[in-house]
């Protein structure tokens, strides 16, 4: 019987591809960039957008919860079962800024097919993944019931940090309650490598602001009278790593769980090899700390980013002025177990010890996530490996993740809860960048895979 | 004879400042920005306004000169008689650009009278300079003939580094001919203190451009696998300078002439304290090369300055991206007898040098200017020293000035004709940042010292 109703879910969803796209472009229509004031509406449209699909999928709730930033999208669907296994479907609505907007090659706001990828700003980060989740649940409940109770938990500040995630948990632990959480805000590494991340970084940014005099000034009639704060940022810039690539801030590494030879080896089975970075980023040659390869670089060891810069004339030509202020978007990835707390102490110190006398600065905290590794064999990552294996006919993946996904470390810590990480986006989908894309035949396997892992959860495990 | 001209003009002066701050009011509405190529037809307004302004004098002929860039304004009033010397007046009717805009308390290009002072972008920088000049030959053409024969030459690109006006005083040498020229782009050092300037720092300006991977990536996915461009150019610009204050380029300060024991003397002289100069930057401390005061530093030792910088991000909050390219505006202030040639090829051969494998880059040359040094005793500099000691009652200072006058060196090269460096505007106007200002009673004192200069320049100097 189950079977039977995967079956006839499975066939639904080849048979509303369509449908599953026209939804996705119309979410992307939505440009709800969330670090930008000027955007707050469309946000909140795109959240009114899903609650309303959600409602279209016949839950048996539907809310827009406030928060102390944006709002939550949650709402609840019912298995016939009342001991069914509850999954708490994670998604955010809101996306990166577009800027350098001359970049992209169509309009960021206006899905476009090209090559088989869809490009728009959020259809990879991650409105794709969280349509996928919806057009899986849809195939399901519109050919049967849901073999598993599903909730929600839809946010519109993760690429903020997420900043008010943490107190709304608290504040609606009941809500949220589940057995696991399917995460999809995580890629896979390559299309035919379907891939489960079982660790994240951690991130903690910040932005340091200097200032030197009181206002822009002539560099001829004041060059030389007083320290331009430009070079000042750039030499406490320069001092934040040592010729090895290394952190130099002192007991940044303290903490840094080393990589077993194990785990090693098992990174060093991904296809994440040096060719395939650099066919990606399109580097002249990679570069990074000593003594660790790529891959581990990326998942298993902390780094610092300067994420931008900024001070006196950028614009075009020439404009003699010493500047008055520099500033900068610093963040640093953390693994287990560095302490995020701890990093930004580190930081602020490294600036009062070493900015000089001629400026004045502050150091703004932006977002400070944890680290998190998972537990690789639980009983989602096993209904998830099996259903991956169903679509590409193959094992998948494990992999630590560069990235960060802070409600991970919140449901862990609130409610006990663990994270089954995926998702559908690739290497290449230019995330944060101009040209943001979403491989489509993927996203349809992807689609299909989690129609799979909801039933998969469903059964006993003796089945499979 | 003379003698009764010169009052009579100077009681023209004093009935019409209101028409001169009208003209300078009109002049200062046309935003004359040269590094914006939106403003290009602006820059052309404003060369037609200066040339029906000369007409209006009773010019002989004027003339709107087309050079390979922005046309120079030229024109000529003929004195009765023919054997008197020739003064060409020099001015520049281009404005530096107004961002950031919003630090500016009033329209940039609607001039606002505050506490004696006129605000406005250009009021200073040199279109207040322009009337003066224009205002002093109103009043002396208005009430008789010019006692000197007066050429024009007003150019539209002196704020992106003059490019096409050296070709095109050797284009136009022959309409550019004169004793001396008039140039009063360089300001005075206190309300109370009449300033000639012999010395002038050179100006060699460029933009560094790095490129590392061939897209902004995510910080997370990629961080540790490239270099970060934001980071090399932070290491590049630290490396230009040492612990004192001191350029690192080899070769340098080789040809740098020192500063002899009776200008050092001379130099102290001058009432740029320390204090006078932290009051008007408000910077927390002074800073520059050890071994040399403050205003030595300004005046008579080269500079290195980074003028802006730009990478990654720069907009509110948080966003993850790790860039792929980053950049910087550098120029150097050079003294007598550094070369800008050499010092391009100093700079090309450091990025070339030290620019490690991980980026490519670029140094692009947006203006090479000498620096000069003119002789301080000569028939120009007496003549005005007289006029400014008529008006103020004491005796001018004479410094070397930080900044830099491309056309005093081309003119000196092509023409040999020598400069008289001077003008009414004070240290806190603000050049080329926001709220740039004009302070009136200076100003109006300048028109009068300008009006005694044409005379004295016309009476054969026994008669002083």
């Amino acid at each position: 019987m189950r079977q039977e109703q995967r079956a006839t879910a499975l066939a639904y969803s080849n048979a509303h591809r369509h449908i599953f796209r026209k939804d996705l472009e119309e979410l992307l229509a939505i440009p709800s960039v969330s670090t930008d004031p000027e955007h707050g509406k469309d946000v909140l449209r795109a959240a009114e957008w899903l609650s309303a699909a959600i409602g279209g999928l016949g839950a048996t709730s539907v809310e827009i919860l406030p928060t102390e930033g944006k709002p939550i999208v949650w709402g609840e669907l019912r298995a016939t079962d009342p001991a069914a296994p509850t999954v708490l479907v994670y998604g955010h609505y809101d996306v990166q800024p577009v800027d350098p907007l001359e970049l992209w090659q169509s309009d960021p706001f206006t899905a476009v097919e090209r090559e088989d990828s869809l490009y728009a700003r959020g259809a990879s980060d991650m409105k794709g993944q969280v349509i996928a989740s919806l057009a899986a649940l849809r195939a399901i409940c519109s050919t049967g019931a849901s073999p598993v109770h599903v909730r929600f938990l839809l946010e519109g500040e993760e690429e903020i940090g997420s900043p008010s995630l943490e107190s709304s948990i608290d504040r609606y632990r009941d809500k949220f309650s589940a057995d696991l959480c399917l995460n999809p805000d995580v890629g896979m590494l390559a299309p035919e490598s379907p891939t489960i991340t079982y660790g994240l970084r951690g991130l903690a940014y910040f932005e340091v602001r200097l200032q030197g005099p009181a206002r822009d000034l002539h560099s001829g009639i004041f060059g030389g009278a007083v320290q331009n704060p430009a070079h000042v940022l750039c030499e406490l810039i320069a001092g934040l790593h040592d010729g090895t690539g290394r952190v130099t801030l002192p007991g940044f590494y303290d903490r840094v769980r080393e990589l077993s030879p194990e785990e090693r080896r098992e990174l060093a089975r991904l296809p994440v090899t040096d060719e395939v970075v650099l066919a990606q980023t399109e580097a002249p040659v990679l570069y990074g700390e000593k003594g660790y390869t790529t891959v581990e670089r990326i998942g298993a060891r902390p780094t610092l980013e300067v994420n931008g810069l900024v001070s006196g004339f950028t614009g075009t030509g020439a404009k003699t002025v010493l500047p008055s202020k520099a500033s900068a978007k610093i963040s640093t990835r953390l693994v287990p177990d560095q302490d995020p707390a701890e990093i930004r102490d580190m930081l602020i110190e490294y600036f009062r010890k070493n900015a000089p006398a001629t400026v004045t600065h502050e150091v703004e905290v932006l977002a400070l996530g944890p680290p998190l590794v998972t537990e690789r064999d639980n009983r989602g990552n096993r209904a998830l490996a099996r259903a991956l294996r169903s679509v590409w006919g193959s094992d998948p993946l494990y992999k630590r993740e560069g990235g960060s996904v802070p409600v991970s470390i919140y449901l862990e810590r609130a409610l006990g809860m663990p994270s089954v990480l995926t998702g559908f986006g690739l290497p290449d989908d230019n995330l944060h960048a101009p040209n943001e894309k979403l491989h489509l035949p993927t996203w349809y396997r992807g689609i299909d895979a989690l129609i799979h892992f909801f039933y998969n959860m469903a059964e006993p495990e003796e089945e499979a």
